[in-house]
């Protein structure tokens, strides 16, 4: 997708720098990410690469801050079923997208050996889900979830099957699918499963 | 878990050697596993283990094969809730095990690169689901859930966000997180949310 950037050149080595880590990334996987691969392919200088991000894990913790950043804001229809939806295609087609998907995988296996790249994976995911929650709280306000509904846990539920598909049974996940996430996740959150449990209170 | 094993040498063969390269993967991940290593920790001739599995991957998926024949049956206490939570519980038993946890986050992400490792996996989850499936088949028959229920998208339901949480969150899931998945699944369940979609039959 194209995005038109603020910022001057510097702006533009980041842009150019993250298309290319991110190309290589999901070409090979994060293992043999070389820095000064990358500064070839973005026809930026070595010293620059190596001066502002320093390391294979530096870049793809900027890659996927960058991701988190320009992926779609949440919906906001006034009817959690649909907000879900949107949020589970939104996932859907990112991981279903040749480059993106490839590049998730490539993160995700790294992440099961490298400290650095869970740590990179989880705030990805904290920016994702805390841009979402919100539409949960509101459908908890409107009276369609019950009051203390974890916003975040049905968010995260909505995620889940689909990267179970991409992950364990090895399917990527089709439209269909994302749509059948986010109602079961919907109708579960309905039916309570997210309350949180809270110790009783005495007086 | 000791198990004992009906059959003579080849079948002390199996398990030892078996035993061997689920420790190997477990500590240094998929791509290091070297059969003559497996051959010398598990005490057993280099030859016999050429002979029988001759490379790494056969090797993974007779270790999984035997990982699910050996895991527990369904649980049939009469009652789905119960019966998803004791899942549920399972499969968190699994993944906080220090040895088995190792061993499915380095296949996991074997499969994200290798088609073999990927149909090993895959062979895993076939088998405990359709182990599991039942149960749930069992739950419609009584009149727990609706009918049409797709009874192994109800199982895989109850995995999905535990291993979201492994794989993702980058957390290893408690109990309490078994049982949350179990009930979400289970309440999902009974609104509907895993009957099949069939087109409308005329007359």
């Amino acid at each position: 997708m194209a995005v038109s950037r603020p910022g001057g050149r510097t702006a533009r080595v980041r842009a150019d720098v993250l298309r290319a880590a991110g190309d290589l990334v999901a070409e090979r996987g994060f293992a043999q990410l070389d820095l000064a691969e990358v500064a070839r392919r973005a026809e930026v200088g070595r010293t620059t690469v190596y001066r502002r991000w320093g390391t294979a894990i530096a870049l793809v913790t900027d890659l996927l801050l960058d991701m988190a950043e320009q992926s779609s804001p949440r919906a906001d229809t006034g009817d959690l079923a649909e907000d879900l939806r949107a949020n589970a295609r939104l996932v859907q087609r990112t991981l279903a997208d040749e480059r993106q998907g490839a590049l998730f995988k490539a993160v995700i296996a790294a992440a099961t050996w490298d400290e650095q790249a869970a740590t990179a994976l989880r705030g990805f995911y904290r920016t994702r889900v805390d841009e979402w929650a919100p539409c949960v709280v509101a459908a908890i306000d409107r009276g369609e979830l019950p009051a203390g509904s974890d916003a975040k846990a049905v968010i995260r539920a909505v995620s889940a099957p689909l990267y179970y598909e991409l992950l364990i049974t090895g399917q990527v996940p089709d439209e269909p699918a994302a749509d059948r996430a986010a109602h079961a996740a919907f109708l579960a959150a309905r039916a309570g499963a997210f309350v949180e449990a809270r110790p009783a209170r005495s007086s």
